[in-house]
């Protein structure tokens, strides 16, 4: 069914009070398809919808929810109800959520739970957010090495509700140490008398609980997994990130790289008001303001020569933004780069040569370029300064597009720091001072 | 073993020909490890190591090296036996790998290798690089509603080796028609004698082989599937897309975003050598090169303006910087939001209106600002242009960021062509049209 006759049809039934009808299309979705059904009904409907949902139904949607959302929804459901959602919710997306709300009201969650699950779910909470700690779920089977095939499936058939999203059982041993994994595939192929040490990868390649989210993502991506386990400093299995979270990991720092070569600012999608989109916009935009109003004051240094030689600013905009242009061009082959590259000595110093070298060929062919075109269109002594200039301006552009990031990325400063728009203003400045410089030097040629 | 360790041992076991030493080592790895090993190697090592491989190492080796590694690792094998390793390849990156050869080497190898495994391949090599049919494989295991979860059983354990990367069986009819999907898990937790259409999920979702990979890689990541299956136009199953190929999609979207924002040319990574990264920068330089020189002749039509009121000049590197940073700003939400989002009428016009109002804040803000500043630095008159500038330029910059790439996005021009640097140079040229207009203008109260 389409979208727009799903939502026609749904409101339909929620105004004719036809729950039953409701429920045989609403059986049909995906949890996504829930989610964009929830979004697209107008917000008169959406208590009377709440209430024609089951818990499980519930749990699938508020799952799929952006923060703001789902406190919106929790309110519609009040305590009572949303405990029982929670109780249902996969562990992970709940320790999300709840760790949007404020101290008081997660309390009273926690409170209303069952109390095995409010208690998982704190242990969950307790991880740093962007870690493997962070995005793991806790809800994973486990069995012992000695176990037969026939055994493992017996306690797997037995936990089949907690292993929805799981495809690898992991083996510990008597001191819940992780000592190997099992697919479901393994158990399909095998007899059912093996033992599971028989058949098990002992060799499982696992990451500690306080890993950043990113590098557990590249060791899923590198070698195709579908999960992972999550273990403490003594081996001992805590959890499991799987390939849908990676997959929103990858998307997330996609989104950061760009807002890193755009300072766009934080969390600015679609939907976004125009006075919160604004918002997030503005400190940047000051900063560059101010950075900016620095380029002008340099200028104001260099009135003698431009009065005497008006022709030079002609050139001014070309050589700014040249030298932010290739800049940028660095900076996005840094910010790329270390998506998928770890950072040795080696690599920096190759990095940083290559790129000195991209800036010499590319400030000779463009430096040539310009001095060819200003001595046409001025006259060659202006030309010389010209092109000298964009030569200069360029290899240093293209250096400082690659040396401020990787600098502050070694610092462990938020990298959003070593923004697009921040690297180009501060290009503007260099080239402004190299331009005029180089132009005030020979300033009695050009007149 | 850390990497330089291993590398080393790699070295000297060698360089002494201890070939079993070598494969002990080797049985412990990954084939991403392998990849890693092999690129860390002096080259003329390379084809001593190649030939301490068995076939099945070397195409995992193969499939995570990139395509100018694998055309030298395919001569360095000579054309026998490549085409063992071809025959064991996984069907989708041999496909990939076959792409980058020329015609005739491409027969060669063709001719050497088994007859079904080149006919697959063919095939495979029919669709559109970057649709479905692009990055799915044909290695599957199809199934009969009417087998009994016994039978299923069956079939599975003898097509065990194409299973290795695949997490659901799929159920076609007669017609080879996909009627359902059964996972591991539900063959795991049903009875053996259960009959296969009564376990099977029968609203499969699926997508036609011509579908765009990044719409594929979309859905799969809404509904966190491990895999989707690939249609014809009967509905008849033509293969699967697994959930690792959608994240090398995501990357892959990722990088072209990127350089999308920052005009950095196609395919420049820590490993491109400085000349041939130069060359796919230089186009765009040198294209905004031209660009730059237009915003300055623009300057030349108002020097009169400039020889009169010089501190003008001043206040032109914040203009034009400023309407840069905003139309960036503009430009990374859009590139951000089209990753997620489906581009309908409303959800555009939604988008500009919201644009614009940014845009007014924005401008509003940052005009009193730099009003005051200017007046400070220099004259309220002076000040009240730079203000009123600056605000009409940074609505026209936000505009201009938001509706340059969405025209040329359904227009369906390579999107490269809205990039971060184009619009920034549009923009200068706008901002000092608006900014010496209006101080032309008012030049009478200037002076």
């Amino acid at each position: 069914m389409d979208p727009t006759r799903l939502t026609v049809l749904t409101i339909k039934y929620l105004k004719e009070g036809k729950r039953s009808a409701l429920q045989t299309i609403l059986e049909e979705l995906h949890p996504f398809d829930f989610a964009e059904l929830y979004r697209a009904l107008p917000e008169k409907h959406h208590y009377k919808f709440l209430t024609y949902l089951n818990p499980d139904q519930l749990a699938d949607l508020i799952g799929e929810l952006e923060p703001e959302s789902q406190m919106e929804m929790l309110h519609k459901l009040g305590i009572e109800k949303s405990s029982k959602v929670m109780d249902i919710m996969d562990n992970d997306d709940l320790a999300d959520m709840l760790g949007e709300l404020s101290v008081e009201r997660l309390e009273e969650y926690l409170a209303s739970m069952k109390k095995e699950e409010s208690n998982t779910v704190q242990q969950l909470m307790s991880y740093e957010p962007e870690t493997a700690g962070g995005i793991m779920t806790n809800e994973f089977v486990w069995i012992r090495d000695h176990y037969t095939v026939r055994d493992a499936v017996e306690k797997f058939k037995s936990f089949a509700e907690l292993t929805r999203n799981i495809y690898y059982l992991y083996v510990i041993d008597e001191n819940k140490r992780l000592v190997g994994v099992v697919s479901y595939r393994d158990l399909l192929l095998a007899d059912t008398n093996e033992q599971i040490s028989d058949i098990m990868f002992n060799r499982v390649i696992s990451v500690p609980v306080n890993m950043d989210q990113e590098e557990v993502a590249q060791i899923i991506q590198r070698y195709d997994f579908l999960a992972c386990p999550v273990v403490d400093e003594n081996n001992v299995l805590k959890g499991i990130v799987t390939v849908d979270d990676v997959i929103d990991v990858f998307i997330e720092e996609a989104n950061e790289d760009i807002e890193k070569l755009s300072a766009s600012g934080k969390d600015i999608d679609f939907n976004t008001k125009s006075y919160v989109a604004a918002y997030r916009r503005l400190p940047w935009l000051v900063l560059l303001l101010f950075i900016g109003l620095i380029s002008g004051s340099i200028l104001d240094g260099f009135e003698d020569t431009l009065n005497q030689v008006v022709a030079l600013i002609f050139f001014m905009p070309m050589i700014a933004g040249m030298t932010g242009n290739t800049g940028t061009q660095s900076l996005a082959v840094v910010v790329r780069g270390l998506v998928t590259n770890d950072l040795d000595k080696k690599t920096v110093m190759k990095l940083v040569f290559r790129e000195f070298n991209v800036g010499i060929i590319i400030g000779i062919t463009c430096g040539i370029l310009v001095f060819l075109i200003a001595t046409v269109w001025q006259d060659p002594m202006l030309g010389f300064v010209v092109g000298i200039s964009l030569f200069t301006t360029l290899i240093i552009g293209t250096l400082a597009g690659t040396v401020i990031p990787l600098t502050l990325y070694k610092l462990g400063v938020d990298p959003a720091v070593a923004s697009g728009p921040l690297i180009t203003t501060i290009n503007d400045i260099f080239s402004l001072l190299i331009y005029f410089g180089i132009a005030s030097a020979l300033l009695f040629y050009l007149i």
